[in-house]
């Protein structure tokens, strides 16, 4: 396919740091890039007539083997097997083409009927899809009168607090980061219904105070870091949940009394499934969900993993071959 | 307790007709009338002092036993012994005064902060009850490309295409009534996405269309005549479930081959529980749903019921002693 | 593949008599026989190294497209474009050769260490593939404290009455046949705690006292008769469900007051998904299900049939070409 | 109530201990023991005539309010203003005659068709109770090709491998523990598929090839150190849970890149609400669940006080008054 947008993650600095060296071992050099969306550019033999040249399509990244359990009940991103454009064997979305395995990890998009460019699909597929997982596996958790907490409103978190909003059942969603002028996003785009900075005193308490004492039901996390694990638990309620999707961390740590006697409930959840990816971009067609998107030509790439590693971009970098 | 206001349903009008004397005998003369709200006028000893004269009090109407395997898992209006104010023994809130056995029985609201008056408190109990729970029984099926179809814009219905849009996940939400003007409302207040007139033709080739074909989820059948019931099964997608509440008709009947075949799923639903109440309290709290209500001092209360039985009431009568 | 064994099926029956000719049109001639197990006999490139000539196979029947929403979330039997060997398009099992057109239809099975027999993976694959998917369908309903029945002793039934146990976390099993014979059967080998003869009088009061007054939680319906779904509406507790997999009779037929107001759930449900047939394969394995077979070679398979159709085959009558 | 027999827990040791001064501060003397049951003595007004002196009881633990959040659905054990005999304000089961505060708390058991005696019923109450709910809390991942796991054989571990069993769907059972002779008995009576020793070099990897290499997908850990749930984490497949009710350490560890990319489930949970009493004492009842106890009668609870805490009771050590 023709690359015509590729979202720049904080996954891709975990790679060119090397942190995963051991976790996801890479034969280098590698493009980077596994949030894609383009056109199709060539098809082959098995591909269905549905699927033709020019085709606007988002790339699911989880390229799974169709037929272990994980596969057949639809998780392909976790799949033993599965290869991942950008972070394992195949090269990613860094470039002006791409060649995907298979029709089956592609979802294709109608350009004229929605309007939906490139750059809002690409982000989509990681951090518009990894949000929408780990709130959906615990929305029956979620109503009127539940609380749910967003940590850390970058590139997934700002769809999260909308993903809270959409499945919470009218749960009341709180922001949380170190920057007022994401938290000013979160409120004003995301439907954040309130926001706190992480760096203010107090932030236990008002949060108690938000919610009458009774603590947040359903904490994401896409941080990850010791500290937003440890206010996670600090402010949890009852029989609450923790869904961790950030990597910045080393462990997860929670006090075991509290966590049996109070029923706390820590949840991993990676990435998406293909249906999952399906939900996204229909949210997306019906203009449910919004977006905060920075373009960059792929010869500025270097400079928008600067401002990402320095925490400067509010919403997703987009990288434009 | 002092009653605020209480609502008239559709099921004032069967006990009049007599339509339920075998299924729900009652020792006749009886008061009618189990949507209330109120002030607390006077309290017993068991009583805990949370509760004072003149708070602001919402009825749950379903007195369960408190003790049995239904009672304990929360469902107190599955009870086997449970009695239900203006619908069994005791009478009911077309009344000055009511008692009411049990404060479990009483949702408290604070008048001062939330605004909240008994005339829309009262209907919550009832009308505003038995959709929330009818559709938070089938919200693990919604999603952002999933539909949903609301059969009678009355009283239920009215609050059911709002929790559509609340509890859906991004579902698509239709209307269908034979009132333009109630269906007018369904968009304008209640948020649905469509609406049809179930006196037009082709109501069914419309809704595949505005589904692309699919078909609906969830239908919810607030009305429950062979009709309506043969409507939701014409409309159902795979694996679709068809929720009931409306008790107009007989019977549900659905052709065999189709409803194994694609995995039809049919659900009777009853009014609502303790808890579900107060999360349906919750969102009238955060102004997350809207009333639509037409007020009758006592003394006109002939005059609604043959309104309602005319069937030309938007929203619901709520009677003020 | 080679065939090792083909199940005779009441679908074989509804094919032959022309039941389905609307529903599911074929162009004759067709071969039937849908459930199948046998040797892999060729291979073709795609198809991954761990699948070899002379591996004993199950197949999966529901042939789905791979790639559309039911197919992605693991229930390609429900898939549009689905084609199932014997029932559609394709040829099926009773004969000596069979063609898969892809590897992804089957379960590999170790011969060897298993010691199961194509007779007695073959009926899996349908007869005990769907009430394993109808009772794992409502397995978050069944207790220690919940009844479940099994109506028809069939092909199906048989297998039934021991997921009804197994899947069932300690709940009380009641076989439903009119044969004696069978009712032995499901008690000795299926281990159901009761039987009862439907042409019995009384059947309902007994169930009443089996159940201590309660009724049953769950009744799985392998009929489909107005007079057993009639009968399962009769013996339903509150918050029941009846699961339809029989597809003899015409139409669903329910009481709508009692539906609602007892809060009934009624499914279909359509055979099993692969990962739910894998299941049924490890029940095997385990030794944790029993088998009843009744072996015709390819040329006795019209006297199979007559005996089918005369309600005297007690468990599964299996081809071997 | 005339106590029949009381269970000796961990959590009286925890309490003599004085390890819970700070979260479960107590005014001594306090009389322990918190697994009771025995027969009516005497009885309130309130109480129905259904409960009469002389009925064998089984008495449920956690007392709660009634009327909040938790208790309306049922977990009273979770309410915030929830006594607890034997471990908060009210005395316990250590003593010839208990007062209970409301007939809502108890469990009649028919001493003449069930033949269970006031020493089998006690245990039921909380070393019965508590790793019932923990499984069913899990139940749905279980089926016929996954691994459940027990780490610690003692009061509750020998109970939790019976119903790994009950309500496993098939699931292999994996018995850990450091005697053998515990380990011997999960095997002999409590159901165990296998059975390891924690102090045997290659736990891990015997594990690995009891599950094909897949690992446990349920590890129930009912002891709660450092070591038992670095042990769970090791062993864990992806998508599994870790239900945590052991309260022996500090804290629960879990990797995050390895709980966020296997998406790893953690769950505390506590006892058990009064419905899953019920349906632990109808196992009991239906003769599905063993018993393993050591009378002693009240003179002599100091010398199973230190026998329990030696590890030396197989089983659970019931006090006689």
């Amino acid at each position: 396919m023709k690359v015509g947008a590729a979202g720049l993650c904080h996954s891709d600095l975990h790679l060119i740091n090397g942190d995963w060296q051991k976790s996801l071992p890479l034969n280098l050099p590698k493009t980077p890039g596994h949030e894609i969306a383009g056109w199709v550019e060539e098809t082959g033999t098995l591909v269905p007539k549905s699927i033709q040249k020019g085709d606007l399509v988002a790339v699911f990244g989880g390229w799974g083997c169709g037929f272990c359990f994980y596969c057949k009940r639809g998780d392909e991103q976790m799949c033993q097997a599965a290869k991942w454009p950008g972070l394992s064997e195949y090269d990613g979305g860094f470039s002006e083409y791409l060649l995907v395995p298979s029709y089956r990890f592609l979802i294709k998009v109608d350009e004229q009927t929605t309007f939906l460019k490139p750059e809002e699909l690409a982000p989509l597929t990681d951090a518009g899809l990894t949000p929408y997982r780990a709130i959906k596996k615990v929305r029956h958790i979620l109503g009127p009168n539940r609380n749910v907490a967003v940590i850390g409103i970058g590139g997934l978190g700002f769809y999260a607090t909308q993903y809270a909003r959409i499945l919470g059942s009218g749960a009341t969603v709180v922001a949380l980061d170190r920057s007022d002028d994401k938290l000013e996003m979160a409120k004003e785009v995301g439907g954040a219904d309130f926001s706190l900075n992480l760096t203010e005193s107090e932030v236990r308490n008002k949060i108690r105070k938000i919610t009458n004492g009774e603590g947040i039901d359903v904490v994401l996390d896409t941080v990850g870091l010791e500290s937003t694990i440890n206010l996670a638990v600090d402010i949890l309620n009852k029989n609450g949940a923790i869904v961790v999707v950030g990597l910045f961390g080393k462990e997860i740590r929670t006090p075991l009394f509290q966590t049996v006697i109070q029923e706390y409930q820590i949840y991993g959840s990676l990435w998406g499934n293909y249906n999952e990816l399906h939900e996204v971009i229909e949210l997306a067609k019906k203009g449910k969900i919004k977006h905060q998107i920075h373009k960059f030509p792929l010869s500025r790439v270097n400079e928008a993993i600067d401002l990402l590693r320095a925490g400067n971009i509010e919403g997703r970098a987009v990288i434009i071959p």
